[in-house]
């Protein structure tokens, strides 16, 4: 892959419109040895007549045999090298609860916990207390605890996780988990890494984020089950170069949860009211239309029933998103990519380092001998296995919106 | 690829086992211009059915265009970047006789050679003693040249050829060659290399080295013609990471030929008792099956073969070879690995820069279109075209052996 500095340099503008369409863990695997994947097993009465008229290939979304986070998954796709920029656990559960997380703010990301009497961790999730005792607690503490000089905020995800960011001028991440990932022992103290960039600042932050767990304790304490707390992935989000200043495009993202809309706002796209449906999501496509130039839209449950191990949702999914190819094309958008951030095959229930089948439809795209959108064709196509971040190099290209490099 | 360091941190523990089998110089040509390959002459009764079920693709084992030497092409597969883990001549000479060098010894390879009264080369190799000749002066040089503070081995190799070995701290490599690599000219001072990283270390060695030549002198001067030596590939043993420190692997080395269990020594694996035979190094396979997770099998003679010109032969070497893949299988390993370190086609008696066949089982390998090993049907295999060094981490991600990166 060539660097943003070097695309950014030969972005020249355009008029032109790019449909970037996601199925999240696009990628399967067969359940049963040489049966078909659940790409392979749907019927895709829209997108194989689309990948005949494409270029057709297979993602990798970081490097061969390594399975993406939904964090570097989506990156790679949009063109940032994931292994450089590097988004913390708790910035990425931040972005899930949509929380409007500043560039100077620390998110981490909290477990309510049970301790016995000497301070020793009995159970880490608390008994997976409900959602509402979650809201209930996660208010408690963001009313109580003070840290000097910080704003707080504590706010519940779901049953024994919230999220917790500090706010305050001279933070910094790389700092240890409190969560010593075992019961028994007591939570451990927050330090700086040591790779840790400003140690000074780190070691301020560690100051105050241990002071949280202190007074967390107190608040808590008559709360058992969730008499504790432990703290995991403490981190700034990453400075990233918006689509905008590096590629010239107006991006848009589309995308029902939070988590991937923050992920598209870390890029600098807008994001879109996008309901609670696909349906919705199309609908939002087709008002959004004339504003922007680029256009993320994003489909969860293709990954969610991969993850549940539910094969026939899986395919049932698929041949949802296929239905609604019909209605982008009426755009009549100038390049269409479809792909997905992973591949979580049902077989595996998680996500997984398999590449991702991926089409990219273009008046100029040279299309290949591919006349199926599955695993198995796009290995075959014109674009054949190639990094992920090298999608948005060519949905630019095929855009007319790069100019020739060198005389 | 990723770096070790990347991956090292994605290692989780599993029980999983790797047989990672590897045809030496396995990519080969066609003999007469539409012929077939030697691969693809040979009948394939159980590499063909393993690789309809397999993921396939070609290896590349440096880069396009470049062949490779036994000790990068072992590197490469072992997931070892091979530009960056050089390993120098006298190094792999000494490994080749199953000496045992320490961290701090350099090694070079020396040749016999023939001097005339005025200190010119008259031949090379000496006229190419016996190895019976090569013993004897081998023993002689070993028994009276002295350099103070450094314990000195002189090993027969064959014929001209041996190894010398000098063991002190404080040694370093980045040395000339005294071989001129012509006749009518005196022996070449070895002397520090312009690039070398710690000057004054080198040049105390080739100080060292010189004096081992002024010796070797004066011992051979009776016995012309092998009255003088030349010294090539002066070095010490890159230091490597171990398998098991990156790879959480416990990995073990099945091979006849003193070198490929040297290389695989240089990456922290076991050499295990190999016999001489095939037949052999399968027995200790399956003995040692238990007590490791990663199992790197050596078949020499498709390269010998190949070396030799001989497209038959090594046809038929690749034949025997495959009737021992029911015996791996029978095994029941998580993952298997068919492949090369590089292609020996006997059109070329040499190595060459032929991307080599290569396949990987695992029940989650997402299998391709592909139905034969063969050079021309990998291409189309679900791998592509890959770096040899990628094969390490698929083989893990197969074994279920790294965790996802990034939340």
């Amino acid at each position: 892959m060539v660097d943003l500095e070097f695309i950014r340099k030969l972005v020249i503008p355009a008029q032109t419109k790019i449909a970037f369409l996601v199925m999240d863990g696009l990628g399967g695997l067969p359940i049963e040895e040489g049966g078909p994947t659940e790409l392979e097993a749907a019927r895709r009465p829209n997108l194989d007549p689309l990948a005949c008229r494409s270029v057709c290939g297979c993602t990798q979304p970081i490097s061969a045999g390594i399975t993406p986070g939904s964090g570097p998954g989506h990156l790679g796709m949009f063109g940032y090298d994931p292994c450089r920029y590097v988004i913390g656990r708790g910035v990425l559960e931040a972005l899930g609860i949509d929380f409007d997380l500043q560039p100077q703010d620390l998110a981490g990301r909290g477990n309510f916990c049970s301790m016995d009497a000497a301070g020793n961790i009995t159970d880490r999730r608390a008994g997976r207390i409900s959602t509402d005792k979650c809201v209930e607690l996660s208010a408690l503490l963001n009313a109580q605890v003070r840290l000097p000089g910080v704003e707080l905020f504590v706010r519940p995800v779901k049953e024994h996780r919230f999220v917790l960011v500090l706010r305050a001028e001279g933070l910094a991440g790389d700092l240890s988990e409190s969560d010593p990932q075992q019961l028994g022992v007591p939570p451990l103290a927050i330090r700086p890494l040591d790779e840790a960039h400003d140690r000074a600042a780190s070691q301020r932050t560690a100051d105050l984020v241990n002071s949280f767990a202190d007074q967390a304790r107190q608040v808590l304490a008559a709360h058992h089950p969730a008499n504790m707390v432990l703290l995991r992935g403490l981190d700034k989000r990453p400075t990233l170069p918006s689509m905008q200043d590096v590629f010239g495009l107006r991006a848009a993202a589309i995308a029902v949860y939070p988590m991937y809309r923050g992920l598209a706002k870390l890029v600098g796209m807008c994001a879109l009211p996008s309901g609670t449906k696909l349906s919705d999501e199309f609908d939002s496509l087709e008002q959004a239309w004339p504003e922007y130039d680029f256009f993320f839209l994003h489909f969860k449950y293709t990954d969610s029933r991969g993850e549940d191990g539910n094969f026939a949702a899986k395919v049932a999914m698929i041949e949802e998103f296929d239905g609604y190819i019909p209605r982008v094309l009426a755009l009549k958008p100038d390049v269409v990519v479809v792909t997905g951030d992973h591949s979580t095959p049902s077989a595996l229930k998680s996500h997984s380092w398999h590449p991702v089948p991926s089409l990219l439809y273009s008046r100029y795209c040279r299309h290949d001998d591919v006349t199926q959108f599955t695993e198995r064709a796009c290995v075959h196509g014109g674009l054949g296995i190639l990094p992920a971040t090298d999608l948005m190099p060519l949905a630019l290209a095929n855009a007319q919106r790069l100019a020739k490099f060198g005389a």
